[in-house]
This record gives structure tokens, sequence and C-alpha cells, in this order.
């Protein structure tokens, strides 16, 4: 895999940056290299459980058409259901263990940067979808990905087992991981990888056992109360937007816990339609992040008591509805130890511990493959960085992709690699 | 009646002040004066309804004890039982309708003005209770009371019928009108006076038909919570004090409305026992009010609720306790056109109506009559003040207590007197 | 004036009601009307105070363009300024007072009702500008204006002195009303009438003296803080959502007030970008009323106080800008009296006060005249309605248009009217 | 020195505990003990900065009256001043270095247990100040340091240099420590020792490089408002009970922080007088704790802006007073390893770190002595426990007492020892 090839895969994508369920476009592109390659392709209907999406709230024809509009692969687009992301499966024939890797596509809510100096600027691959931006490398894993499936497929007279491509819609907000893991498609897989570029490490780096993935839960409040003449009769209506207000002052009061570190936020909150008249609604966004899964679940049931106690003071309803979850990840043990040889020769500075201090949702698709025996591990292979992640002049060395590449297929390799005597 | 015998009970009275449900002096002394006058004695176990009293906490020895050392009538003292107040009750004998007649006889919570201009100071009455003081004018009513008691029973031999003299504890805070009316003494009363000394009325001035009497409901909410180091485990806390701080704040935005004035307050609140533990009690003492009794209602409801999902939103239980009440009070108008003339022959300037603007629990004494086809009516004596009521510089013009006794007196007399011949 | 043409007009008016500060069809009909009747047009740019327009934000190009699409005169349309509204004057020649009269034009934000026995629905003349709606008369008290203007003209010959006809733009949300005063155009009158339609009184029904008019401001707050991700450094982040509701919490607490009717009401609120980011910018919209200027003005000083106390609190800055304001408003009792005889001979049943109950800015007007000497009332004219006024059923008796028309004309002609030997 | 000693001297004292800067029966018994063995005394009046002590209210002439009926020995109660606490310097007239050792002697708010199976209650000595006890082992640490007081004396002749033993008041609450080391009489010591017993340490052994102390403020907000009658005029009153409760609100939700642990806590709040009193004054107790001074300085600011801005919503005054103070604290690396040695060779198990997760305000005094160039060491010595700390059941294994006397003694001959040869 020629590095000249990811950059132009990155740098595609990367002007034509899509949203959490809409990566129609980067689907449909994806899909067709994939299929091309002879991988046995399973789209997003077939491969998430629909009732665990969350965070989805998508105009289908009109993305699709944009897709179109954008270039994307117009028989593959067609085929696409309403649900983004794809499995590519390469079988060799040869029984043998089945391994995993995982890609995330989406981008993520930033108006990019017209800085002069801004690369993506000067080289002309700056974003065109305004207001969205690869300004968290998802560009960069899903050619990460591409070049694997390439590379693999190269090397498939050489290998036994089976190989499956995973490329993850709405990892922003933690909203497809969950819905993925449990559509039942890591089911039979052995060993899971996942990476991520650039977080605290840099070019040549390779952090074999990140800690401190925060585990979260995103969500939205409704209330619903009853409008009434803020003149002539205040005491008729029911306060949507007073109940928000308190809701909003006791989660943001919710008391640290003991063991460990908690967030809450109340992000956005827009109650109410006329200036005279009480507010019948009300809706606000927010999250709870916790060191660990029992942390969050902390936060979270607080949470799910203001809003029904506050509720309740108010006279109005409310519905709760999650948008977004992720949970701890722990990598393999031995895994890390057969990563970090790996790495060593390819060359690569190991890192054997690194705090993450984000979610990831990957955490559900490892948690998958961990309870049933299997092996997954995340690792973040280092990139100088322009600026940090999710900041409007982000861009990251993109001759690590190169690296990225190897490095997993040299792991399928030590994994499937099958001898001269057996293939005879 | 002579005035000096007024102004001598009064300033007694007004010397030794006693706060509500601790009327036991002043109780025992006009059960004293009734008893030698030939009245049938009630005592207050007898005449209120126990579990309608409100707002009581009295530690009955030790006020025995006290009224003892200030002078109480030992044999009466003896006698009183936990409850204050009574009723003294005259039967001529003769047919005919059964009148009655209401006066409130404790203190308020004021320290009493030391300065050298106050008239009680001068006069050596100023009140030796610190802390207390007549400064709503029960002093003046009750001596009235007795007055007219005096007056009444020297025309004996001219009434028919009979006459009922309510002489009721804890006015203040409106606590035991409620527990009186229900107690039935008043069910056999064909009609019933009270009256007020003073509000918004000069001497010489009565006050046919005073209106505007507020309906209120005085509560005391505690809220039930965990106590946990604030430092080593705070998530271990349930926090009845944020609760109180959220409902305080939530009560203080009911909202107005459309039908007329209404008030909300937390007077006190009190919470918590160490600097570094998470509050597991909280107290607060609040009261609401409205122009009528559905404003009333429709504050007190709001409260409830909001008390309930505030405590839901915290994680602590609660408990609502009603301190004190009052409704609002209707004069009946044939009654009104009787006392208007009465007052007119007597020389009193009437004012057919003015705005009373507080609250008085002697509406549940009247409602009781008026329910069982009764009459009643609730006057203002104007006085001329030295200072507003519960100013710790009140005082009145003594000389209107007599010409209270006569119109009473006058009108007990058109109602029960009985012609020359018929006595024959 | 034959009720046809008023009815033609006033269902035209209905079917494309235009917001406020965007009445430009409105305005060119209007214009094109009375400058073909011969009066002298002054339009919006010149007839208002430009730095007391509230709440306008208004794109003028793409309105004018919408105003043409639907019809609006395209001569006048071009003459229009950046404001709407105009003053048609009609000048007798004579030396005489001048009389003045007003009419609002713009529609209020309701979805009108698409049932099938709303009458604009039947006959065919319902909202054709999706989500506005003339509900609350404001098309009938145009085409009322547009019928006494001929009316007048006709007269002309008998008449001496001066008449301004007022179109105000902007009367919801009180938002004209200031400005239209301040411009100065009434400076020379000697006498102004107002009127609205079906306010609390029926066809065939005219209050001369209606009450209690609400002053109120209307206010939007804005919170600036400082954005953090919300997981990484939620320290670091000034939080104006959290301001916002703490304000909007210590708002709906200001104290009810001794000496009368207030209100508050916080109808918007809309904070914050992202779910996981502290929010950087909070926005409300508000309002407070009361029952007179000094109560208002009492409600909206706390506002300010709040407003600035918790910004502090949360180290955040604020902005407070007023977008409408209404103050109260006094009919000139020899102006009520004369009226009152007029309605008589026409045959309208005189209600001498009702209650008004809402807000008003031809306060404002009104004020204006009268503070020079001027006299100035404002009339209910009562209608049958079909719902309640800004209920998306809202509907009304049109013949009473005919009856406002005579009664305004009734009333210059009794003002103005030349006798024979005057004109000979 | 024997174990029985230290065990009646300890028994006496939680016999009969005194509260912070009340300590004066037990300031007297002390300064008896090691006036008698020869140490100059010098009394707290003359230690500790008065400017500096913290949440001091203390009735003297009542509290040393409750002294002497508790037998405190009278001529040094007499000497005693308005403060607490003392040091005894010991003067081996042999030039050398100087050693300081604190222990701390208040007991804390509890009410000890009745329960039979309680030692101190089987013992017969449980608490006679009810509401008081020594549930933090002060009395331990004090006899522990009257014990040395002793042994060193014993010493004197194989010791140069001079050695100072401060008995600290008012630790509870951080209060007393600031004002001690800023009184200077620690300004010429080389090494100072402080230790607690029995913080997550057993019988036997001793932590010599305990951590995470916590930074720590303690204040007072007082709110001073305006009172009214809350029926008559509400909007005449300044709400301090309404800010107080916003105040708390709102700190209550102060973020937490990227940096580590932080605490908040409001542990009491009192406001109002009256039921129907717009309440005039409120009164909150509070602490923040940051894992580091730096983080505790991020709360204390945030509290402080916060009351300024609530103060301003509501129209009312304010007053923060610090009540208490903690900061970090860092053992001397040399002194760690020299008092690991010692208590090796004494047989007790050493444990090198353990969480403290507490406050001390020994850290004014260790600053104070490493800051001039001086070191410092705070050690726990570990006990079983019949309960936590503060416990009303708490009770400490009294053996360990003797090897802390011994461990001190210890480090003191191996710094102050005098060869035989330098004697002579």
């Amino acid at each position: 895999m020629t590095l000249e090839h990811l950059i132009l895969w990155r740098r595609d994508l990367h002007r034509l940056p899509e949203a959490a369920w809409k990566e129609f476009r980067t689907t449909s592109l994806i899909a067709h290299h994939l299929g091309e390659l002879g991988y046995r392709i399973v789209l997003g209907d077939k491969l998430l459980a629909s009732n665990l999406m969350m965070g989805r709230d998508v105009d289908v024809a009109a993305e699709k058409a944009r897709a179109r509009r954008q270039g994307a692969h117009p028989d593959w687009l067609e085929r696409i259901g309403d649900v983004t992301g794809l499995m590519g499966e390469l079988d060799t024939g040869r029984p043998g263990p089945t391994l995993a890797f995982r890609f995330d596509i989406d981008a993520v809510e930033v108006e990019e940067s017209d800085a002069e100096q801004h690369q993506p600027q000067q080289e002309g691959f700056a974003s065109h979808n305004k207001g969205w931006m690869h300004a968290c490398a998802h560009d960069g894993h899903t050619a990460i990905g591409m070049g694997l499936a390439s590379q693999l497929m190269a090397m498939k007279g050489q290998l036994c087992g089976r190989i499956k491509l995973f490329f993850q819609p709405a990892e922003e907000g933690c909203r497809g991981g969950k819905a993925l893991a449990a559509g039942g498609a890591l089911d039979d897989v052995d060993a899971l990888l996942s990476l991520h570029i650039g977080i605290h490490a840099g070019s040549g780096e390779l952090v074999i056992n990140p800690t401190e993935f925060l585990c979260s839960t995103k969500f939205d409040v409704h209330f619903m109360g009853t409008a009434a003449h803020a003149g002539l009769e205040p005491n008729a209506g029911s306060n949507a937007l007073a109940a928000a207000c308190m809701a909003t002052t006791a989660m943001l009061g919710i008391p640290r816990h003991r063991d460990g570190m908690t967030r809450i936020n109340v992000g956005q909150l827009h109650a109410g339609c006329g200036r005279n008249v009480i507010p019948d609604h009300a809706e606000l966004h927010g999250e709870t992040r916790g060191a660990d899964s029992a942390l969050n679940d902390y936060m979270f049931s607080q949470v799910q008591r203001i809003v029904e106690g506050t509720a309740l003071a108010h006279g109005v309803t409310y519905r709760i509805i999650k948008q977004g979850e992720a949970i701890a990840l722990d990598n393999s043990p031995a895994l890390q130890a057969e990563l970090a040889a790996l790495a060593h020769k390819q060359g690569l500075a190991t890192i054997q511990t690194r705090r993450f201090g984000a979610s990831e949702d990957a955490g559900f698709l490892m948690e998958r493959v961990q309870k049933q025996g299997g092996e997954a591990a995340y690792l973040i292979l280092g990139a100088d960085l322009a600026a940090p992640h999710h900041h409007n002049e982000f861009d990251f060395d993109e001759r690590v992709m190169q690296s990225g590449v190897e490095l997993l297929a040299a792991w399928a390799r030590a994994r499937l690699g099958v001898t001269e005597a057996t293939l005879s």
C-alpha cells in the first residue's frame, strides 16, 4: 500500500466530511473499494441493531441526494438502506481464527479554519461541508482501513481463517458502537483491533495500553407542560422552561463521588415559543461521565431522579432519551505484549500506557468479543498534530497512516499466516 | 362597667403577656372572674378539638409553674388541663335565642420598646415577659370580654335566652380558631359577634363590614436525608439542605394568579449540623395567603407539589405540617344593619367598609355559626394608636374599651331584652 | 362606506397577514388607497424615531420581494423605505383643530386553524402566510381606517381643520408605538382616537373607558461565557446556560407587590452549542408587566439586578435589550362623555368601563397628545367572536366595522363640522 | 515512661474533653506537669498570632469556671489568659540543634455512645461533657506529649541543643495551626515531628509518608437583607434567605476540576426570624477542599464570586468569614529515611506511604519550619480501632502510646545525644 493512495483517500474524505448517521457517500466509496477487491459486504441495515442506534435524526432521502451530488458511488448508494456503515469480510477458505478490525468514519461538528497557514486550505482539501470537519482523524482511520483491505487481499494466499473489517458509523457522541456490538457480527471474532491517531503521542510512537477511557451517557430530556398567556392567566400554565432550569441547576450540583472522576454537562437548552406564553416545552441535551461504569451509572441515575423530581415539582411531564453511550475498555494482556513486539520490529517506539481521557464506543465492541472469550485491544497510533483534536485547525502527519496499515497487516500475518508446507 | 376597671384588667394582662397556647395565667383570671359572677365555665380541654390545634408546642408543667409565679389564680390553674382558653355561659332560664361573643387572649412575639415616651413604660405596665408583648390589643379584647361579663350578669333579670362568652387561645398565627369551631360549643349559637381594636379606624369610629381578610395556611416542612462526611464520601449523603434550598426557590416562583392577590413566604430555614457533614435534615417555616380560599388553596397545593418533587429530586423524604389556618369571613347583612343602627345611637361614627388586609381565624367560628343558619359579624372598634399593630411601641386609646362593652351589651339587650309585661 | 367594501379589504388583509415591521404589502395598499383619495402620505421612515423601534429584525429586501409576489402596490412598495406604516393627512384648508385616528396593522404569530367550520376556511380567506394570522382583528382595524379615509374625504367640504390617519406598524409585542409617538407627527394633534374590536364586549356594544391596560417591558437577555470541553476541563469554562437558568429561576421569584398586579415571564431560552461543551452563550426572551408604570418599573428593575448578579456569580458577561414597551393609558374625561353621547345616538349600547387586561402601545401616542394639552381616548368596539383573541379560530362579526367607521366619522363631524352659514 | 501513666492521663482527658479554644483544663494540667519537670512554659496568649485564630467564639470566664469545677490546676488556670495551648521548652545548655514536637489537644463535637460494649463506658472514662468526645485520639496525642516530656527530661544529661514541645489548641476545623505557625516560636526549629494515631494503619505499624492531606477552607457567609411583612408588602423586603438558597445551590454546582479532587459543602444554614417576615438575615457554614492548594483556591474563589453575585441579585449585603484553613504537607525526604530506620529498630512495621484523605493544620507548622530550611515530618502511628475516627464508639489500642513515646524519644536521642567523651 503506497502512502500516496492513503493520502488521496484521506483528503477526499476530509474534503467532504459527513456527520454521524449521514455517512452515505463515505459508506458507498468504502463498499465499492472492498467489493471490487472481493470482500463480502454487509451494509448497515443488516449490521446494526436498530433499537440501539442512538442520537439518530436523519432525512435519508435528502442526505442520499446530497451524497449523490458529492460523488457517492451510485450503485452502492442505491443498495444502502437507511443505515450507514458496513462490514467487509474476507474468507480465506482455510480453517483458522477470525480476526476483526474496526474503523470509525464520521466527522465532527466543527467549522474548519480558513486560515492561510492551515494545511488543508493550502493543499485544497479543506471541508466543503460547512460546519463539519474531520477534526478527529476518522478520515485517516478510514483510509487505513481501506489500505488494510487492499493489503490483506493481496496476502490472501498466505493466510488462513477469516478477516472482518468493520467501518462503524456515528462514533462521535458514542452513538453507533452499542448497536454495532449488539448486531451480532462480532460474535465469531477471536480477536479485535481498533486504533486512534495521535492522542497524546507523536509520529513514530505507539501506545500499547491507553487508559482512562471515560464512561459516558449522552441524553436528551424533554419537559412537556401547558402553555398559557403569561399576562392573563399565568396560573393556568405548567412551566416546562422553569422545570428545565431547575433540573439543570440540580444536575450541576450532583455531588462528587468518593471513588473518582465524574462529570456532568448540560450543553444545550431550548425552551418556549413566545415571549408572552408560559413555555410548554423544553429540551436539554446533556451528558454524564465517570472514570468507570459504576461512576457513570451513579451520575446518570442521579440525573434520572432529578428529572423526575423537578418535573413533579413543576407539574410537567418528561421523557429522557439516551443519545449515546460509552463504557470503559481494557486491552487483553497477551494481545498487548504481542502488539508491542510487532511494533518494536517495525521500528515504532512503544509507550506502555498513557491517559486517553475521553470517551470511545469501541468499548462495546471489545466487551462483546472479550465476553465470549476473545481478545481485543485499542491502540494509539502516535502522530504529530497541527492542533488538538476537535480544534478547527486540527491536522495530522499523514505518514503515520502507512505505519498503521503495516502494523495491522503484520498482526494479521502473525496470527493467520500459513507456512509453505501448510499451503502445499 | 367603669373604665377604671377595664384599664386595670388590660394593664395587668399587658404587663404579663402570654404566648399562644400558654395563656394559663390569663385563662385562670378570666375563669375566676366569670366563675365569681355565676357563669358556667367550660375549660379548653373540653372546648377545643384536640386534633385541630395547630402550631402547639408547650411544656405545660413549666408554663403552669411560670403562671403560678406570676399570680395565676391557684384553684383555677389546677383545674385547667393542658389546653388554655375557656367559655363562660350565662343561662337566663327564660326561653330565647343564644348569643355568643368571641375574644382572643394571646400575645405576640415582639420585644416591647423601652423608650421613655412609650406610655406602658411611663405608667409601669410594660411587658415583664421578655420577647412577648400585647402588641395586637388582645389585652384590650380580653378586658372588654371581662367587662361585658359583668355587665350582662347585671342585666340578667331583664334578659331571656343564653349568652356564651368565648375566650379563644392562640389567635396569633391562626392556630386556635379552627379547633374551637370544631369543638362544637358554637353549634347552638344563633348569632356571634367578634371585634378587633384599632385596625384602620380611630377612636369613636366603628367599621361595620371590614373586608379583605386574607386566607392563609401556615406550614412547616421537614426534609430528612442522610448524613455523610462531606470530604470523604459526599456521594453517600442525601442532602436535605439542598432540597430545602431548591424547594424554597421554587416556592418563591409559584406563578401569580389571574384571580387576585396571592402571597408566599419562607420565613425561616434551619438545616444541617456540622460544617463538614452532608446535612441530613432541614426545616422550613412558611405561609401562603390568598385573597380568597380558592387562591390560598392554589398556593398551598403548589407548595405541596414542590415539596414532593424537590424531595424526590434530592432523594430525601419529607413531612408537611400545617401550623395555622385562616379563611375568609363575611358579615351577615342583616346583622350589619342592626349594629350600624345601635352604633349610631351610641354616638359612634360608622364606616360601612374598610380593608382589613390581614388574617383572622375568627372566620372558622363565623363559618360554623353561619353554616347552621345563624348570623355572625366581625367589627373593627376604632382606636387612636401610638404605633401600628405588632410594632414594639404599639399602644391604643384605652377609652374605646368602654364603648366596646356598651355596644356589645346594647346588642344583647336588643336581642334578648324582655319587657316588664313578659317578666311579670 | 358600504359594508361590502370593508369586508373585501379586511379579508384581503386576513388572507395575507404580515408580521410586525414586515407590513410592506399592507402599507403599500393603504398608501395607494389614501393617495388616490387625495391624502398627503408620510411613510414610516419619516414617521417613526429610528432609535426607539424595538424588536425589529427584518430582511427588508426579502420581505419586499415577498410583498411584491403577494400583490403589493409596486409604485408604493418602491417608495417605502425600510420602515413600514404610514400617516395620511387631510387638510380641509379651513382653520380648525387637528384630529387624529390610530389603527394598527400587523398580524400575530398564530397558525390559523384548518378546521372546516372555521369561517375564513369556508369562505376562502384563511391565512396564506403559514404561521401568521390576523387573530387580533388588526385586519378589521385597518379596514375601518381605510373606510374612514373614504368617508372623511367625502365629507371634506363640510369640515374645517385637519385630520391625520395613523396606520401604526408593530403593535404586537408593543414594539412600534413608542417610536411613532417620539416621531413628532402627533405634536399638533388636539384629539386622538384609537379603538380595538371585540375585547370583552359583543356586537352592538361600545366600551367608553376600558381600564387595566397593563404596563409592560419586553426584553432579551444575552449571557456570554467561555466554552470548554465538558469532559476534559470543565473548570475552564464560564457557563452561560447555568447563569441563564439561575437568572430565570430568580426572576420567577421576584416578590409580589403590595400595590397591585405584577407579572413576569421568561418565554424562551436558547443556550449552548454542543452536548459536551460548556455553553458559552445563552439568550432568553422575557417580559414584565404591572398594573401601572411604577409596578412595571419595580419588576423590570429587579430583572436588571438579577441579571447583573447571576452573571457575576457565574463569571459571565451580559446584555439586556429592550424589545418592546407599553405604558398605561387614561381616556380624557370630557372625550368619554362626548363619545358616549354619539354612540347613544347611533344606537350602540354603551358600557362605561370594562377591564382590558392586556397591553397596548397606543398609550405612548395618547400620552404624547395629552401631555401637550390634547385629549385622547381608546375605545372597545364590541363584536361577537368565534374564539378569543390570539386563538387559531379567532374571527369576528364583520358588521361591526361599519359601526366603527360611522362612529369615528360622526365624531369628526361633531368636532370639525362647519355650518352652511360658515361655508357660505 | 510506664504505659500505666499514659493510660491514666489519656483516660482523664477522655473523661473531660474540651472543645477547640476551650481547652483550659487540659492546658492547665499539661502546664503543671511540664512546669514541675522543669520546662519553661509559654502560654497561648504569647504563642499564637491573635489575628489568625479562626472559628473562635469563647466565653472565657464561663469556660474557666467550668474548667475549675472539673479539676483544672488552679494556679495555672489563673495564669492562662484568653488563649489555650502552650509550649514547653527544655534547654540542655549545650550547643546543638533545636527539635520540636507538636501535639493537638482539643476534642470533637460527637456525643459519645452509651452502648454497654463501648470500652470507655465499661471502664468508666466515657465523656462527662455531653456532646463532646475525644473521638479523634487527641487525648492519646496529648498523653504521648506528656510522657515524652518526662522521658526527655530524664535524658537531659545525655542531650545537647534544645527541645520544644507544642501543645496546639483547636486542630478540629483547622482553626489553630495557622496562628501557631505565625506566632514565631517555630522559627528557630531545625526539625519538627507530629503524629496521628490510627489513620488507616493498625497496632504495630508506622506510616512514614502519609499522602493526600486535603487542603481546605472553612467559611461562614452572612447575608444581611431587609425585613418586611410578607403579607402586607413583600416587595419592601430584601430576602437574605432566598439569597442563601441560591448561593448554596450555585456553590454545589461549582464545576469539577480537571486537575483532581475538589469538594464543596454547605453544612449548615440558618435564616429568618418569623414565619410571616421576609427574612433579613441568613448564615451558612461551609467548606471547600482540594487535593492541593491550587484546587482548594479554585473552589474558594468560586465561592466568593457566587456569594457576591447572589447577594447582588437579591439586593442584600454579605460578609464572608474564614473559620479554618488547612494546606497540604510534605514530609522531608531525609527525615523519612531516618525515621523508618529508627522504627525498624524499635520493631515497628513501616509502611512507606498511605492515603490520609482528610485535612490537618500541622501543614502550616511544617511549612514554617521547612521554608526557613528546617525539616519536618508527619507520621501515622498505627493503632487498632473499635470504630472509625469521629464515630461515637471510637476507641484505640492504648498500648500504641508507649511505642509513640519511645519512637519520638529515640529520634531526639539520635539527633541530640552526646557521647561520654563529650560530656566529660
